[in-house]
């Protein structure tokens, strides 16, 4: 039962994201962002909306795709449709290269810059056409997900098709992790059996191989059978990748009417991903841990980026949500102050992305081949409909 | 003429040098980083020297085997004259893959942790064997290192053999200014006609394809013919690259009477670093700019890192020497005081590599697969021979 003040707070938040989401970030890379010229959407901006770099991040094609689909769903916007339209054709015209395996950089008119050997850009063009083909009401872009879906699948489990990075097996995060998300996204527009067997595939790996409750966290590499790998690349702890997990597992046990299980499992992630993360000096989330507390040695890892911020505004919510448990109110207030202090750009708009460990911005620039407009208009988004939910 | 203060100074510079390379520098590394069981060298240290993870670092295998060796040299050092012998043994037991094309990390015992698509793990493994051969008086590792240094021009000119990074054809900074240097510590042991010709095509290319005078800054990637290419990548400046690559090239004019072409070229690409990479408000040499000024998008853009101090003491003693012009004297004073003052760790030896903008520590290792005995250990060796000349 919420006090009269958590409500006003609540209510307050509801207010700013649902102002923001149309009044400064989706405008931002609307008037900005757009390539009038060849379609898609460029990333590479500075402060104030400048392009710096016509590269196209072929992972902001279909991220923009999917939030762009998103907007034009919950906000009603035609010219957002538009633009998620844009992003698709572009994908399916230039992002994906002979053997069925996706670019991660194109030129503006879409010749290849650089290819990597993961599988995201499927994945955010996946979510792309499925949330598309909701806002379109297309069931066409529903079957090329589900396909996409299933080529994912494929390039994952068919041995040489993507090169290892290193030479001993291991397992990552991210993609576990990922096809959580990407699955619940598709389930929207299909009932394929494929999508809820990936669910429960994922969310079978993360408890058995990447949870450790010895360290009291999800570490980011494990060994194929869940060994810990106890080398500085094997034990990184990414805590605002383990709040985004948390609440993917969260939104899967909402669809399962609370599923208590996975609510334990989500609200326990998030737990330890606050513990190792929530910077008590400074506020806000930091970069990466070492699970034996050595010094992380990745050159960002006291660093403030928007993205775990935003990740841990959902987890708070999705958590409250779940549990009823104030304590997760609690969270998702330091974090919303918090990244309301330090990370709007009051001059120009949007989000700066990379903040000093005390919060001073480190560089201005709004975007690049790795921020755009995905996690900050998702948060809006997501929370808008949240914050709806919880104050009823 | 230097005045007396200078004199003094340079004295006292000296001294410092020469007191830690053999009280703090080398025996941090010689009592903490050996591997006595398998040979080699760990670089993954944290503060105290503690061992945070025993994956070895092939270029810091070479690396240390060249170090070791300059020291055994130097300073007539048997213990580092072994630890140079056990280091190579290593390489030629486990750091070859059966191409022919090196490791990037391998276990302790051996075993390929990953490889990437460079040869740097081969140009140390060559000025290892160079100078090895030089401190053992063994001409064998004078033959092995040729062998090399010709393997690695094959490498690098077969089509296809080094997996391009991107799909649009470039030339690196890098690889050009390292065979230089590595050609000229071959030069000590061989007359093969191949070192002179790679260190004139190298300087070639520095002065046709990579010098920008537009910009007055040296790139770290440009087209097939020099072609500037307007992206961040293309756009990247590495102001500490471009010291080491002054200094590379004051070295061979020196070698070559003062060649008074080379010196200019030298002397240019050291003054254009010097705009571009010290900050005047804090001291020290900045890690990345952008030519045209956009916010440099690599996370370390703004922080202080060991290396490029080490490079640009060098490079503006080498300016001086070359010169006589008192800038220079003024240009390494800054550098040393500023890398004096808040690098070393005065509790547990050694120096920190990764600081802040602001001076401040933000991670205290003293290794990783990146962070060894190289930069610190081989700019107190070759200032002291600098200093000593100067000083007459």
């Amino acid at each position: 039962m919420l006090t009269s003040e958590q409500t006003a707070y609540l209510k307050s938040c509801r207010q700013r994201v649902g102002m923001d989401i149309v009044a400064d970030i989706l405008p931002f890379w609307l008037e900005n962002g757009l390539d009038k010229e060849n379609g898609g959407v460029f990333t590479c901006l500075d402060r104030d909306g400048t392009l710096m770099d016509t590269t196209k991040s072929v992972w902001f094609q279909g991220r923009w795709g999917y939030i762009a689909s998103l907007a034009a769903i919950r906000l009603g916007s035609e010219e957002c449709l538009d633009a998620a339209a844009s992003a698709i054709d572009f994908i399916e015209a230039h992002c994906f290269d002979k053997d069925g395996h996706m670019f991660f950089a194109v030129t503006a008119d879409g010749k290849p810059v650089q290819k990597r050997r993961y599988v995201f850009s499927e994945c955010f063009a996946a979510i792309a056409m499925a949330e598309y083909s909701l806002a379109a009401e297309d069931p066409e872009y529903a079957e090329k997900a589900v396909a996409l879906f299933k080529k994912i699948q494929w390039m994952l489990a068919e041995p040489g098709f993507l090169p290892p990075k290193f030479d001993f097996e291991a397992r990552g995060h991210s993609i576990t992790m990922m096809l959580i998300n990407v699955a619940n996204v598709l389930k929207q527009v299909s009932d394929d059996p494929c999508l809820d067997a990936q669910i429960d595939r994922s969310i079978h790996e993360l408890k058995t191989y990447f949870m450790k409750p010895e360290f009291k966290t999800v570490l980011e590499m494990v060994g194929p059978d869940g060994e810990f790998i106890d080398t500085l690349a094997g034990r990184v702890i990414n805590p605002g990748h383990c709040m985004e997990t948390g609440w993917f597992i969260l939104d899967i046990a909402k669809g399962r009417g609370w599923d208590p299980d996975l609510v334990k499992m989500g609200t326990t992630i998030i737990d330890w991903a606050w513990k190792w993360g929530w910077d008590e000096e400074f506020g806000g989330m930091i970069n990466f841990r070492d699970c034996r507390n050595f010094p992380p040695q990745d050159y960002s890892q006291d660093m403030k980026f928007w993205w775990p911020q935003c990740e841990t505004i959902l987890a708070g919510l999705y958590a409250y949500q779940a549990t009823g448990d104030e304590k997760y109110l609690e969270m998702h207030r330091k974090a919303f102050d918090y990244a309301y202090k330090v990370f709007p750009d009051e001059q120009y708009g949007e989000w700066y992305g990379y903040l000093h460990r005390d919060g001073t911005v480190a560089q201005p620039a709004k975007g690049n081949l790795f921020k755009g407009p995905f996690h900050i208009p998702r948060m809006m988004l997501k929370a808008a409909m949240l914050y709806d939910e919880i104050l009823g």
